[in-house]
């Protein structure tokens, strides 16, 4: 693992590193915010997963969420949202490939031997962060957009490794929209039997949820269409599965969107993961 | 005045807008933070500018100022740093021409014709604002940088337009500084007797200011030597001139350090800019 920057930032440290990843098959970038109670002891987790053409930075740099990790004594983790470089398969379109990896495991050419997001962020970077920085082991996941998409599917397939779970405008029904369906048959083949595990909608509806889960959309979103957060509201009210969806009148697709609720986000997760430590003790 | 985009920021609006501007003779662009308050009654205005390279949209997107500026009800303006466009004067250097106003009003070609920001801020920004936005006549001024520069020279000599004013690891005394003496040599000429009006260090000997001033600076700022906050520091301290000058341990010069203390300057202002606003039956 590489130090790639280091940034004194609301009482704590923003760090950026890299390191060649044995499942990617390639060097992946990634940034750490560890909060000033890191230096008192270990803290719990939230991961936020980034949407099409992100890297680890957008949310970093502009989505306020370190001035309110820094409250609750969260650590925050952002990958980026794909692997890089030229030797790894990609294509023209911006919803494809390099900065549209959509946390799943490819499993067709020319995408498999590098696009395996889901597997990449649950499994190695998970153990290069408990591994590297003083973290308990407590996580919360949340994302925006195609990274909204990776968090409810990653916690709602591993309620064993996830304490608390939220999305700012997921793609919630990937497998009926032109998010979803164009992506998943590229790297996973034409099987559609083969993509539901990806979509949050089909998986809540099989598994629901242990906890609530929090999903903040903007009713004024212009991507709203191709979100089909509709599908995700009709599982959880069908389900009665705890939690709530907010529509934010007037709010777009945009980080000012992301910034706007971070505050609430981390607060949910904190209540959650923080609960979860002191009543093992941790904390 | 044509307005590029609106988003929905805490409650309020985030707007990026384009001009002709007489004084710059180039269209310019700016951006302007309106809080959900200014939908029952007009609102007081803090000044952001930025420092070398930026545009209007670094604080925008990074500073994390909106939030705090919905909390008190402050409009929040960004301009740009210099006047832009293929006609208009450049220098390869990143500290010099566009992106690089230093907030002065050149006398020296080739920036005389367009290298007004000085007289743009002041005058022709201020009047665009006041004129299209439901803004109060109460301005407080902050920066970062050579924008910090720019915010103290501007209201130590303005006090009559300027109601608050505090800035974060300003350039505090360029004429004695490689950031200030090659730039006001290109823009003002080599007679250094003109370049003392944008010295915030040697305005605040000559005039002091009429409130208090509030510096933030990192003490791991790795341009510390170019900034000389010990030229101000002096100043205050011999002119027993209230204010206070925070050394931040471990912040740098980064984005990370202004946005860890954006909360800090916007309650400053709100306190004076909204204790006048009150004094004078207006909130």
């Amino acid at each position: 693992m590489k130090v790639i920057s280091e940034n004194r930032c609301f009482g704590g440290v923003q760090t950026v590193c890299s390191h060649d990843s044995d499942t990617c098959g390639v060097e992946m970038t990634f940034a750490v915010y560890m909060p000033p109670q890191a230096k008192d002891g270990p803290v719990p987790v939230l991961w936020y997963l980034s949407g099409l053409t992100c890297t680890h930075e957008n949310a970093m740099t502009k989505g306020g969420f370190q001035e309110h990790a820094a409250d609750h004594g969260l650590a925050l983790v952002f990958p980026d949202t794909s692997p890089r470089g030229n030797g790894v398969a990609d294509d023209q379109a911006y919803d494809l490939g390099q900065g549209a990896g959509f946390y799943v495991n490819a499993t067709r050419a020319p995408w498999r031997p590098n696009f395996q997001m889901y597997d990449y962020v649950l499994s190695e970077l998970r153990g290069i962060i408990t591994g590297n920085f003083p973290v308990v082991d407590r996580h919360g996941v949340t994302g925006h957009s195609m990274g909204g998409h990776g968090a409810l599917t990653m916690a709602l397939r591993n309620p064993d490794l996830f304490d608390s779970v939220s999305a700012f405008a997921p793609i919630a029904n990937p497998t009926q929209s032109d998010w979803g369906r164009k992506q998943l048959s590229e790297y996973l083949g034409d099987d559609e039997s083969a993509w539901s595990c990806y979509d949050s909608s089909i998986l809540l509806e099989e598994h629901g949820w242990k906890g609530d889960i929090l999903i903040d959309q903007g009713a004024s979103d212009q991507f709203l269409d191709l979100l089909r957060p509709e599908a995700l509201a009709h599982v959880m009210t069908k389900r009665r599965q705890p939690g709530l969806i907010r529509m934010q009148p007037g709010y777009d697709h945009s980080y000012y969107f992301v910034s706007t609720f971070a505050g609430d986000h981390v607060d949910w997760h904190a209540a959650r993961l923080k609960r979860m430590a002191s009543g093992l003790g941790l904390n």
